[in-house]
């Protein structure tokens, strides 16, 4: 689906990878959490007992858990090593099992005695499975035991590779959102009184994963998807969505959210429908919502300021007397993320970051009202040279969005 | 649904824990991981940013997101706090965040200046939202900046607590394997040549969905659901399950594996269908794998040991020349955990641990044959007093599993 050569697809990251071990003055990096795993080398751990490695010098490496050989050779890294995490003849876990052949890949990558950078920061990690491995406080001891050399903080390397995808990335993103606005477009249409908000949700969530997984090279397809009907649509403005079990009536708004994945590059997409005929005070949300959307992609472009892609939608949202309602910032890097604010770009007030090409964030005004409802339209954009691309340009008009009487 | 009293839900684990934490000379513990979080307090934390804590007194208290609130009070913590993890007017995350509350907290239980156990163990943990809160290295530096105590490592503690479950937490992961039962009954008639496994995942899949929160204090429902068919079924003996995009033929063998939840109680339920009329080979398969759930069975009761129960299974399956497919043990801990052998019982030949009331795991005899496929029927178990309760009970005859030509 990606249109990018088989042999090329890491090749910007690998490059970009180097570059920043270099400037930190670094010989390797090692990463464990799976969405750090899948920027170095390609490859989402399921599990997550892999690793990855890069050096200074441009090469990468993968300790995949053996059952996970397929999707790390599917990666681009150049060594693919494998071990066993759990066996059936001892009690050790995966901490232990990884410490000697770990020791053994550093050796090769000459890495031993050398300054290797380490995950030291929190973040939000998005699910790879039903349940996946954690490290916790025993990440560093475990490295210690493999690797004699120095281990040392790299929080600066992440946030600068975090920061913006390549176009390979780009295009994968792009594609799980092609996948969920299929869904978008077939599921709502099925959207109606009487339906309970889980059955929603589960019609959109059932076909992304379907249609995912359809797709030649897709290994891995999945979505969280949640459905908030008429005063519920308020709570979506938390920190996490939640389907309650209403029931759809006339006149409802109807606020479907998703954080969709192909093979661990990530979504975040909301529309908000209407079932009915909108009268002034809801048609006019909508109108503020969709006039805030555009401001906010006005402004983006390579060199703007972050800030000043909130402040547009928020003027908007303000001059609408809605200002108050929209309790978060516009946006949030996307790709490697699903729903945090862990790396640049944040678009929030006070951000200090500037938009730079590939930068792939959500836009996502909003207006949550108590006892009312709540509106929020999220799309999917990355930075080009001349501005936006909207990766969900699906379902952007209130024609779209009213599913009439 | 679980015809335990609201008042009194968490008494048995209050018990417990006051215990355990006395016994180890502790002022007290505190818990951040999900799953640990519900076990001291009754609440599921969703996005990885709360809490819990518990003293040598038998106080429970949360220091959870605001966005929480409701979880949080509807589980048993004498006290719940909450706090902002994210603002919109700074750039600073939930461990900067959380650090005033938390000590705070701490002070006004008398932990200030304690021995205080924390999480220092590896384990796999389960998936609570699309993407959750990752301490990683930073936890025990977030803990001293909150607590002026000593803070020592608690994997006794926590091997002890997460070993047996209450009546109550039995109750609930009942209340899961019902759901989904009713989903496997149900979409497993649909299953026919031409459907795809992501098809037949999805039936599966969104039933318990649905279902599960239709139940009356459900407050969140999920599923990881997966189908194996044909010669895909020999792959379900790797550490993950993985849906491809294969079509099934007649004479499949067709694998569903799920981990589903409610509220943060899991399941782990297997059944393998077959779509004609069996073979011979076929046919031995089926029993053997019946014949080995049921001296696995016939072994459990309070003072077993884990070893035998896996002992029993492996030798029925050495009888019929099976022994050499079944790679794993016969079952894990199940409950809090949904895929992992991190706490005891660890079913498996070198298990040391002895089975004792409130135990609860999977049993699952299988075997995976390499380009023929596999069969694996993976029950969830709890020790009562006279023997083993299977709290999924459905599908267990050969009759109910070959769906006919």
């Amino acid at each position: 689906m990606t249109g990018v050569g088989g042999d090329h697809h890491g090749a910007e990251r690998i490059d970009r990878v180097r570059t920043a071990i270099r400037r930190e003055g670094l010989d390797g990096i090692i990463c464990q959490l799976p969405s750090n795993v899948l920027m170095l080398s390609g490859y989402w751990p399921v599990v997550g007992t892999a690793f990855a490695v890069a050096t200074a010098d441009g090469q990468v490496a993968v300790l995949a858990p053996e059952d996970e050989r397929d999707l790390a050779d599917a990666g681009w890294a150049a060594a693919v090593e494998t071990y066993s995490p759990l066996s059936m003849n001892d009690l050790a876990g995966p901490a232990e099992h990884v410490r000697k052949p770990l020791s053994d890949l550093l050796e090769r990558l000459r890495l031993t005695g050398g300054t290797v950078g380490f995950e030291d920061t929190t973040l939000f990690e998005e699910a790879t499975y039903a349940a996946s491995f954690v490290y916790g406080q025993m990440l560093l001891p475990t490295l210690q035991a493999a690797a004699s050399g120095r281990l040392v903080p790299m929080a600066a390397v992440m946030t600068s590779l975090r920061s913006r995808l390549t176009r390979y990335e780009v295009s994968k993103v792009g594609d799980a959102c092609k996948v969920a606005g299929i869904a978008f477009r077939n599921a709502s249409r099925a959207i109606c009184p009487g339906l309970r908000e889980p059955e929603v949700a589960d019609a959109f969530q059932s076909r992304m994963v379907v249609d995912g997984l359809a797709s030649e090279d897709v290994r891995r397809a999945g979505s969280f998807t949640f459905c908030m009907s008429g005063p519920n649509a308020a709570l979506a403005g938390g920190a996490y969505a939640r389907t309650r079990n209403r029931k759809l009536e006339r006149e409802d708004l109807v606020l479907v959210h998703c954080n969709s994945y192909l093979d661990g590059y990530w979504t975040d997409i909301t529309r908000t429908y209407y079932l009915g005929r909108p009268d002034e005070r809801t048609r006019s949300v909508y109108d503020a919502i969709l006039e805030a959307r555009s401001a906010a992609l006005e402004v983006i472009a390579p060199g703007a300021r972050a800030s000043e892609v909130d402040r547009a939608a928020r003027d908007v949202l303000d001059k609408h007397g809605l200002g108050r309602y929209f309790t978060h910032g516009i946006g949030h890097n996307v790709g490697f993320s699903a729903i945090s604010p862990d790396f640049p770009p944040r678009l929030s007030p006070v951000s200090p970051d500037v938009l730079t090409e590939g930068m792939t964030f959500n836009v996502e005004p909003a207006a949550y009202i108590e006892g009312w409802g709540g509106v929020r339209h999220c799309d999917v954009v990355t930075v080009r040279p001349n501005g936006p691309e909207v990766l969900t340009p699906f379902e952007a008009s209130i024609e779209d969005l009213v599913l009439g009487p």
